[in-house]
């Protein structure tokens, strides 16, 4: 398997000796890197009848690379274990590397190492090394009260996509598609650190239960308004169809893998930045004003 | 769960931003970083009723953390990946997470990051992050004709131990302890970069298997010699009591982590480091003189 597998998978440009060795050498900027890591479960975390392996493979990537955008970096380089059981076609696994190789060049990493080993059931395990390229981290501790609350990528496409393929249908095919490889705001990660951003995380749990960590790691409370948050055409079709919230899957859902950082007020946000509230003095997360409630929402995980 | 494991992991020098935000932040020096990764799954790698929690966090550390001692690294920081059932003890994974800190504290690594999921059953994946402090890796690709092959650590110790629980036995002890927690010599990696070593490879899927993977990638045969390789008396003795070869274990036998490298011919070599053979041009690995069977080792995974 790993001799169909190697050759597909991408070199990187900080690559310095990539797999068939004990370990790889990755080239590091700045005298720093970031590290993330990440598992994919079947059963919980996709299925194989509603993902490829292709699929699993750009989200197994893009959730790692988020978490280092999130940082206010760039990946670099990826390791990826791969438990699988022995019935699995070699296939999957080739188009499970090609994903990885998709989602990689989005941002020019290398995948440089990995492992394999038979299990019952597949798990992944993606691990991302990054480079913040000069600039200082944003964690999630930094917001402070009279900070703009804004957000780079999409919410609640993935959660409408899972909806509806939990409920046995296929279509809207944008959101289907959206909860098969979600379409990760890259660029806006290191943007948001050279714009001064003072506090960031990836909406990964959902944009309450996000803003939830930067409000509880820079103890302040998050002000957002659903004015600004978008419930498009298709998400609403869906929900109308399945009896179901649109604004629910953009509050609640996660796996989308947008930004959602603090700013000082007044700070000149590009194209790709909205602003969705403020930060005040206070603890944990308002959505117009009111605690929301987070209890019961049907998450496959 | 990560509550209570968190606080038992090792910081590390390494470590800039640890648990807790997106990504982690290590310092890296020289402009480069090793990156290994490895998984070890329940029931294939190790099962609970031969190893604890501690014992499977041991090894877990170990296997990434020789995998950079086999470049010529030290290891400085791991990221954690743990899927679990929910029955699994929060005990196992406390002290899963001792392991890990007893293992990273050989070398001063720290523990920056992880992940937690649910799956049927345990799958660890291990990623480690290591300094070069300035050398030139050593890659399994360098050996040349004329060069001494030398080991350092124990080899056929965690077989033998295997080989003793395989049968219902729990002693002798110290082969079931070497099973369970392997020592891996870790400063004598970088040791055998600082002399100039040629080629290295920790010795994780057997002596013979491992010394193979130099010879192909340098492209030159390794000849060993089992003059030079110590069978120790509990080997010697468990190996009687269970009618099997201990000179096997040595040869065959993989997970004590002891690194095999290769070194231009006069190379002084410290203590830890033995001769066990020479490299002569050709291809493959000769055991006293002849090529050696591998097939048929019960190997547990």
């Amino acid at each position: 398997m790993l001799e169909r597998v190697f050759p597909r998978l991408p070199q990187g440009r900080a690559t310095l000796l990539g797999p068939g060795d004990d370990a790889a050498l990755v080239a590091v900027r700045g005298g720093r890197v970031v590290i993330a890591t990440d598992l994919l479960v079947e059963g919980r975390h996709f299925r194989r009848d509603w993902s490829t392996g292709y699929d699993v493979g750009r989200r197994a990537a893009a959730a790692n690379l988020a978490d280092v955008a999130a940082m206010g970096g760039v990946g670099t380089s990826l390791v990826v274990g791969l438990a699988c059981p022995a019935s699995l076609p070699v296939e999957w696994a080739e188009t499970f590397a090609d994903g990885l190789r998709d989602e990689c060049d989005l941002v020019g990493a290398g995948v440089v190492g990995g492992d394999l080993s038979r299990a019952e059931t597949i798990v992944v395990a993606v691990t991302a090394l990054g480079s913040m390229r000069g600039l200082e981290p944003v964690t999630r501790a930094g917001a402070k009260p009279g900070d703009l609350v804004a957000l780079a990528g999409r919410l609640g496409w993935s959660a409408g996509g899972l909806a509806v393929l939990s409920r046995g249908f296929r279509t809207p095919r944008a959101l289907v598609e959206a909860y098969r490889r979600p379409q990760v705001p890259y660029p806006a990660g290191p943007e948001a650190a050279d714009l001064g951003a003072t506090a960031m995380c990836d909406v990964s749990d959902g944009l309450v239960a996000d803003a939830g960590h930067v409000a509880a790691a820079s103890g302040v409370c998050l002000e957002l308004s659903t004015d600004s948050l978008e419930v498009t055409g298709p998400m609403r079709d869906a929900a109308q169809a399945l009896g179901q919230d649109p604004m629910r899957w953009v509050l609640a859902g996660g796996e989308d893998h947008a930004l959602v950082a603090t700013f000082p007020r007044g700070t000149p946000l590009p194209d790709g930045w909205r602003v969705i509230g403020r930060v005040t003095r206070g603890r944990g997360v308002l959505v117009d004003g009111e605690p929301y409630e987070l209890g019961g929402f049907d998450h496959f995980r």
